[in-house]
């Protein structure tokens, strides 16, 4: 077999076969594939497209060119959530304590973010003392004891997709969905779990803007993970603007606290239930979604997930004390409002640019060596619908540096859009993927 | 300029402006831009194509990119030649001597062939003692005393083109038009001549199989050299079977040497006619086709077309004694017919196929280090449209080895196809780009 009769093929709109492309994965994660022929084969797939068992194959060959996590260890079903993330995303700090308060094992992965914020690892650092280090026995302990664990993704997890991403980054070929869909799927698989509940943005702050690409993404993994042999469910939800009111590190790690003391703002506390819902039928502890949602809402108002959340964070080495007393969480030393330009109804918000008013802030990594400053960050008081007065705070701005800060206002202020009629917001769930019959 | 925002425009079907094109070609050529960024910006270019502008600025660009030859101590108007290749074409060994003669000053850069038969240089080399390793001012020196000097291709000659092409040939981003035509060009504007005829093949022999491509090709490279400031014709010949009778190194020089001599076969004999009329109209030494005809039809039948290689050979350093009796060129040991199957006409010759027996003989490389036999090869005895009985001889081979000459004869007798009914071959040239008026 010859890389470059794969490249030809695949430049001539034929299907590749099974060999073919296991062939090329386990020979580039192998270095015996040069980058500029998985270049040009990216390229090509690029224009050429993959069909549905081709994309099944790149899935699967990425995930097995490193090791399978194997969790057997862990008892029940194990369901990890996948966001395909977004500003304001702070959804795994509320939800992964509720659905362990149900019963549901959490052994998940996560990565550091490169972005407006940080990752789930850094916003947790917002508790002192907390760390990923964990050896794969105390993590696996660990999720058996308190129902939650999270380590830091291991360079061993789906190398080729590592070095493919890193590839196609530089190469413009990242914006093909079935690279996507494969390149998320792989590492999913190789993490382990039993059942995947992914969560895909669309909108002005996320990767995929427009409403049918996010859920033909949405969809495309849910048929590689059903063929993989996992129960999938797929969501797709709004990004048209951030999610919730807090953006930041310890912006979100205290949003999340919030929600789980039933105090959240609407739409991240209707998404974690969403999700939620998800997560707990797909692992066999709930009959169908409104039961689902009753268990959550009931662990909510006992307590006991925001009890979750002290716990896990302590037996990885946090001290929990912020959990109960928010005013603990890192804060930053300028704290000020930024105000309404004008009288009006706010018709549209540039997600991204919230997102990067937070980045300039020192809020989430420029490069993978940048520090994050986990107190700064913006706390919207409008979002599209409101109506605001000219002066009126449109949020509030955590900054630590006066340049930073004045910097971030004008990026933030950029992002506003206002009309003088009345406007109804995006839905949140814009689409479901979740099958009756098959759970 | 980053080559991440070149490749994505290309991607998305953008001109590239002259200033990303030589950023790129110069950041290839000095090794800043890597190789896969490079092969993505070369498959981008195969799916969305360049239009004339981009074309030429990609062609000057790795024109550029390394020494651009200066001609300008030879006297008169020098004119290049260039053939894209096939079987049997051994073209220059006859067009040079014969336009020399009429005073067309021939100053060449040739390389050493990769395929069936060897270049125009391992050819030359049939005249032992032969040499093209010549100092730039022997070449010019050459060129004003004697009328022709050929030297090999040096490496500072469009090395941006040079490294592309070797990483087109590995990526499967060879056989694009715009590509292929500013391949061509950026050598022959390097090579400084001041007008180019080019000589583009299509048929079973050639790299463009359809008439339709090899004439938009031709078209392409034509309007290139024009807009680069160079006259420029190009001719599109037939490939569908192998030009003139002999196919080899010293049985192709045998063949121009009787074709000098008036006695080739027709086919041979009537395109060095028409890419010779070409060049000394282009060269300024005839009135128009007409009169160029007469003038290569006078240096034939009085010789002096003939002495003109003599001198050639001699100034570099080879015996000219074959130019008088070809019995003296390099002779295989083994010469047998290879017998007709059938009685019919010959209908089809898979004329790679041919070349392919010649390479199996030993007369052409397979790989850059391999050694040339310039003994063997073979001698057609019928084309298209030639009746045969059967036993009567398709060819005599020429070979120094008996298992090769098996195995070259079976590959031979493959490529002829055979018919009861009559059979016209297609006509020779093809197609002509030689607008009146403009020269």
């Amino acid at each position: 077999m010859r890389m470059y009769d794969i490249i030809r093929k695949k430049r001539d709109g034929n299907a590749l076969s099974r060999e073919e492309i296991e062939f090329f994965v386990q020979g580039y994660t192998a270095g015996d594939i040069p980058d500029y022929q998985a270049s040009a084969l990216m390229m090509a797939i690029y224009f050429q497209g993959m069909d549905e068992r081709e994309t099944l194959d790149l899935t699967l060959a990425m995930a097995h060119s490193g090791k399978m996590l194997d969790l057997s260890a862990i008892h029940g079903i194990k369901v990890d959530k996948h966001s395909t993330g977004g500003v304001g995303d702070k959804t795994s700090l509320a939800l992964t304590p509720m659905v362990a308060a149900c019963g549901i094992p959490v052994a998940k992965m996560s990565g550091r973010g490169l972005g407006h914020t940080g990752g789930t690892i850094d916003k947790l650092e917002s508790f002192p003392g907390f760390t990923t280090g964990l050896s794969l026995e105390r993590f696996v302990n660990n999720v058996n004891e308190v129902g939650i664990a999270i380590m830091g993704q291991t360079a061993d997890l789906a190398p080729a997709d590592k070095k493919l991403y890193a590839l196609r980054d530089v190469t413009a070929t990242v914006d093909d969905r079935s690279l996507i869909a494969s390149s998320i799927m792989s590492k999913k698989l190789a993490a382990g779990a039993d059942a995947i509940v992914l969560d895909v943005k669309c909108g002005s702050g996320a990767f995929m803007k427009k409403e049918e690409d996010a859920i033909a993404l949405a969809k495309e993994m849910v048929q590689i993970g059903r063929n993989a042999g996992r129960k999938t469910i797929a969501v797709v939800s709004d990004m048209d603007q951030p999610l919730g009111l807090q953006v930041g590190n310890a912006l979100e790690v205290e949003e999340a606290i919030t929600t789980l003391s039933g105090q959240g703002p609407k739409d991240f506390q209707e998404l974690c239930l969403t999700l939620g819902s998800c997560m707990l039928v797909a692992g066999g502890k709930a009959r169908d979604l409104e039961d689902a949602r009753r268990q959550l809402n009931r662990v909510i108002s006992d307590g006991s997930a925001k009890r979750k959340l002290a716990q896990f964070v302590e037996a990885q080495g946090g001290d929990p004390a912020a959990v109960y007393d928010v005013g603990l969480l890192p804060k930053a030393s300028i704290r000020r409002p930024v105000p309404s330009p004008c009288d009006g109804y706010v018709s549209r918000i540039d997600c991204e640019e919230v997102g990067m008013a937070s980045l300039i802030l020192g809020g989430g990594r420029q490069t993978k060596d940048s520090a994050i400053d986990l107190s700064v960050g913006l706390t919207l008081c409008a979002k599209v619908g409101s109506f605001v007065h000219a002066g009126e705070p449109l949020a509030y701005l955590h900054a630590n540096d006066e340049s930073k800060a004045r910097e971030a206002t004008e990026r933030f202020l950029a992002s506003y859009h206002f009309s003088k009629e009345a406007v109804t917001p995006g839905r949140l769930i814009r689409y479901m993927d979740f099958p009756s019959g098959i759970y």
